[in-house]
């Protein structure tokens, strides 16, 4: 890959279905009964069977549509899809063999609407834990979103995912490839997502669905967007793989180069699928950390001089999570002891003689002793929408960023009146 | 060790000075300038130097007086002690050298207001991290309250050592020995302790002082202290044990039977008296969690069947640490598939189709599956100061409890407006 000739370009208001062969959109069709104007069910369709995978949670408490679409997508998670039915308002999860029952039936309904195989269809719910997933919704909605979605319909589908999120999450990107097998061919990646439970997100569903007009192997597919959930939705703090119905998927339609073969593995045009489909997610990430639940600010926490990549990990998730430490920034305090004391009880390696923190650009420790600070300055960026804080080990070279919030009083007001 | 024979009984409005051999008490010292009317210095002190032991954070930030203190116990954290100093309002901790300096300083000031050695003063701080510690407070201070301490200023210490506790926190009990080599007397175990910011107690000081009138060699004390400690102060939620300044000290006058041989590890007396500092820990490690920042509600949360005990143990802290399970705690709110989502991300080896979870003593959850319950019932019972999480992995023999608090604004509000 010849980096000088790869370029990203952002495709502004860009979303699931920016990339050619896709149609989507989102109606109410039923799931949020108290909310008859609240769009709770969305489709992303293919034109035609491509390419597909998948990345799910590890929780032990796995919801039913994750074990439908893992079958369905089969042995390793990476094989082919034609539509994609996203409910929100119920998460069909800890619903047993019932639960199970209503994922399959629900790809039997989505199957018959869109005229595909029932294992041709992925599905992902949302919302309320243990309580059973109606199917009505689905038989009348399913029929009649059909009907309507279109290539424009990107925006709409990423408003019928949301749950508590503020905003509808989207983001998508073009680049000519470099790669001579693909003749200059423009290929497009956007994306989709919600999620906002950002306190401790390894509770709070994540759901994304990313789609691209390159043609795709679905091994590399799959390769590729596992790269990009690792460094993306998996740093916005601790667990984030593991609520009960996180899921991720990607489709590649190849619409952009029909004709050409099928992007593998270890090619140039891989990598830059790969740079692409990060660059959708880190994107997407950083929304879903700017809208968690109740947040006034984003919180981008970068460690440096770890020992290794797991350490370097581990005092940055330990920060990001820390209830004192986000709760400083909502009350606008450069409390470096805070962070340091997240550092210090994170189990990274370190001299505490050795760290450095900045905060907002601000050094306030050096060599584990306070730098006076202008409090004035100080006060003056926590007005940005994003606050930074940066801790150096100073044992090695390994680094990593992970994205948080920070901690409100409407993040208690949103998570103590949730089902209520 | 005849276990018909012993019994604990708990002593009305007893803490510190209830053993023999010991005064105590609290002054305004001046290290809170804004709050001249509030304690911020304490002092424990015996009748003569005694055994003593100390349990301390393993926080990589350790503070200068937990070093100073271990120093002066000796190799292993157990030895000799005549008084205990904790001041409130700075942490003396991140300070470097000067912070080591001032600490030692804080040792021969008392040294000279008691009458003791240097290394026969312990010290605890909590407060502000990062900024240094003044010692004008201990020099005007330290002589002011040695010449007014009494047996009777026990609960005067317990408030000058509060910091965000809302309530003192004292315990006492007292058994007589069933043990033959001590003829029947009469040992009292009382103590003190401060801590409240309980949403992860692993960033928020606890400080305890213990004290027994029971002859007990320093190697005995320091077993039980630690035994005590970890089934108690280390069960209020994760990590509990590392933060910067957490410290819980023991003494032993031995004035309850002045002659007897010191109580050593594998005696039936031995026994008697680990009990009875399980006791006092246990209360009020109790205390801390029913007094977490803003809390509303102490929450028990007891894990059974699990597969081994660092199974129980992590799934329980889980549970007790999720944010989303302790403000659905805070709504009222029978949530169970939040503790289901808790356990499943725990990292606890189980099946998610043997789980049962009972909330306030309502069966929610039996084999995964949802239970139809009054939800009448269940908002009654949401009255109660304390509320029980009990949830069966159905995986093995192993049991632990934990204890936590619910999650409310009032925390943002303390947290968010600590330092300004």
């Amino acid at each position: 890959m010849n980096a000088s000739a790869f370029e990203l370009s952002p495709l502004e208001g860009g979303g699931v279905t920016s990339a050619a062969g896709f149609k989507a959109g989102g109606i109410h069709a039923g799931f949020r009964k108290k909310t008859p104007d609240r769009l709770d069910l969305a489709l992303v369709e293919a034109d035609e069977v491509c390419s597909a995978a998948g990345a799910f949670t590890t929780n032990v408490f796995c919801a039913a549509p994750v074990i439908v679409s893992r079958e369905n997508l089969g042995e390793g998670c990476a094989g082919t899809a034609r539509c994609i039915v996203v409910n929100s308002g119920n998460a069909n999860a800890a619903t047993g063999d019932v639960g199970l029952t209503t994922a399959r039936r629900e790809c039997e309904i989505a199957a018959e609407a869109v005229g595909c195989a029932a294992e041709d269809v992925l599905v992902a719910s949302t919302g309320v834990i243990g309580q059973h997933l109606p199917l009505e919704p689905f038989e009348t909605g399913l029929p009649a979103l059909h009907a309507k979605i279109d290539a424009a319909g990107g925006a709409e589908a990423a408003r019928a995912i949301m749950t508590t999120d503020t905003v509808p999450k989207e983001w998508a990107v073009c680049y000519q490839s470099a790669d001579p097998a693909y003749d200059g061919a423009t290929f497009t990646v956007g994306g989709m997502c919600k999620g906002s439970g950002m306190i401790m997100p390894n509770m709070a569903t994540m759901i994304a669905v990313v789609t691209t007009d390159a043609p795709v192997a679905p091994s590399a597919l799959h390769e590729a967007l596992l790269s990009a959930v690792s460094q993306s939705f998996n740093k916005v703090t601790v667990d984030s793989d593991t609520s009960t119905n996180d899921t991720c998927f990607a489709m590649a339609s190849g619409a952009a180069a029909p004709e050409a073969r099928p992007i593998e593995l270890g090619t140039p045009a891989y990598e830059e699928l790969a740079a692409a489909m990060l660059e959708v997610c880190m994107q997407l990430a950083r929304k879903i950390a700017t809208d968690g639940e109740g947040a006034t600010r984003l919180v981008t926490v970068t460690v440096t001089g770890a020992a290794d990549d797991a350490d370097a990990d581990r005092a940055a998730r330990t920060v990001a999570n820390s209830p004192l430490v986000k709760t400083a920034i909502y009350g606008h305090d450069c409390n470096w002891g805070r962070i340091a004391a997240a550092l210090g009880k994170s189990g990274a390696r370190f001299d505490a003689s050795n760290v450095s923190i900045d905060i907002m650009g601000i050094p306030v420790c050096r060599n584990g002793l306070t730098v006076p600070f202008d409090e004035d300055e100080a006060l003056r960026r926590f007005e940005d929408p994003e606050i930074t804080i940066a801790a150096d080990l100073g044992q090695g070279r390994a680094a990593t960023t992970v994205w948080t919030c920070d901690f409100t009083h409407e993040y208690v007001t949103i998570n103590g009146d949730y089902r209520t």
